[in-house]
């Protein structure tokens, strides 16, 4: 039976377990942990590394490799000294609405903090993609995106100044950039090409976001225009991959 | 400067390097990778890892460390006992075109290979995503994905037996089943609800694949649709994050 009872839709067949039944020993805790935690609820603390030690019979280390997996799958997460049973991961929409309209709908408080906004020549590659001159004025704003205060993504976005000469000053980096280009500056958004990767965190990303050093990330790159077709920017976002799933409604239309 | 004239739009701002500028060793060695990487042609062999050690005046575990993180991101791959520049990832469009057609139009053969078709009574939660009686008699048919005869993804398909009641002796498991569905059963896709998200290769899957365990995956839920809206098929697909990518093409109709 490749499909037992009790198993969800989207689970992995057979538990991960190959045919032949051999599985790492750090497989096995890690399968015991994960059952253990589908009978927790979101927030109860695990037993401590020792404890579940002793109880499964295996060094610490085997414990410590089958704990990471769960975390890095986002099934676990730590707070202070321990583990705790994780929430499930956040949907986000695939779809021209903003990052904030889509933690909003789940009933987060989305946020975001900036790290940094530059102006500079824009170079060759960029200049191509947005259609502006090289050596054009481009911004690079920078920022963590929060939901409930929780750091979850890192978006960096790349706008020409031409387009938004007073990103410096008139908005608010705290608050939604694309309500800012509708409401203050009249740009709707057309369409998007959008793409989306896995990635290991680079160290500088791992620290702003404040995940271990080589989470497996999703990476968005976005290139949206404005309703006449033309680009308005260049968005590269990272979101956690332990806390984040995408999902979009497919139409006869999305052939492409 | 967080956007060097020579660097992607799409790579890390400062290439992953924290502001305050340390590293851990592997991560400088990576980055130097990185750079020789660019300099070569896909399919052209790195030095040895005793050469790269000895060059970079590290350990030859740091060494792999940072060739684990190019395997991962797939900029390199593994060639009998040595290391290559890996391709492009395969960039697939999110639609309802099958893998079959979205693999062909970047050029290379699709193919499929056969793992496993087996019928059960439908359990529950899956009775309920399908809308089949629980209890029903369901398919599961389980495929590995093949482009130009690499292993890059595995599928499992389920879907009611009633609806495709010789799936056993009338389909070709190497050909397409939605071609197989469209011409000799007359059903046409109307929508899907598809989910992203990453995961950990499971030891199985990772067997089954042939990739390193733990690679970093992209798992893609869809549930399809027919042009009346009643569910065809519950489909989890497993990619090889280090080969593949998503593209979509985002619509003011697609808000959400």
């Amino acid at each position: 039976m490749d499909y037992p009872n009790d198993q969800a839709p989207g689970a992995p067949v057979r538990s991960g377990v190959p045919e032949h039944g051999r599985v790492p020993k750090y497989y096995a805790v890690k399968a015991r942990l994960s059952a253990l935690v589908d009978t927790l609820a979101e927030g109860e603390a695990l037993p401590t590394e020792r404890e579940l030690a002793v109880r499964h019979e295996v060094s610490r280390e085997t414990v410590r490799q089958a704990l990471r997996d769960l975390l890095l799958e986002g099934r676990l997460r730590r707070q202070g000294r321990g583990t705790v049973v994780a929430g499930p991961k956040l949907e986000q929409p695939l779809s021209l609405a903003s990052y904030t309209e889509g933690v909003r709908r789940q009933g987060r408080t989305p946020g975001r903090r900036l790290i940094g906004l530059d102006r500079f020549p824009c170079p060759a590659a960029l200049a191509e993609e947005i259609e502006v001159a090289r050596g054009e004025p481009v911004w690079h704003m920078e920022r963590v995106l929060l939901a409930d205060d929780e750091r979850v993504g890192l978006e960096s976005t790349y706008v020409a100044v031409a387009r938004v000469p007073a990103l410096d000053t008139g908005f608010d980096p705290d608050s939604s950039f694309y309500a800012h280009l509708r409401e203050e500056l009249g740009i709707a958004f057309g369409d998007a090409d959008e793409r989306i990767e896995t990635v290991l965190a680079t160290p500088r990303e791992a620290l702003l976001i404040g995940t271990p050093p080589a989470l497996p990330m999703l990476l968005l790159h976005r290139l949206s225009r404005d309703t006449g077709g033309r680009p308005v920017e260049r968005v590269r976002t990272l979101f956690r991959g332990d806390r984040f799933s995408f999902r979009t409604r497919l139409g006869a239309g999305s052939r492409d």
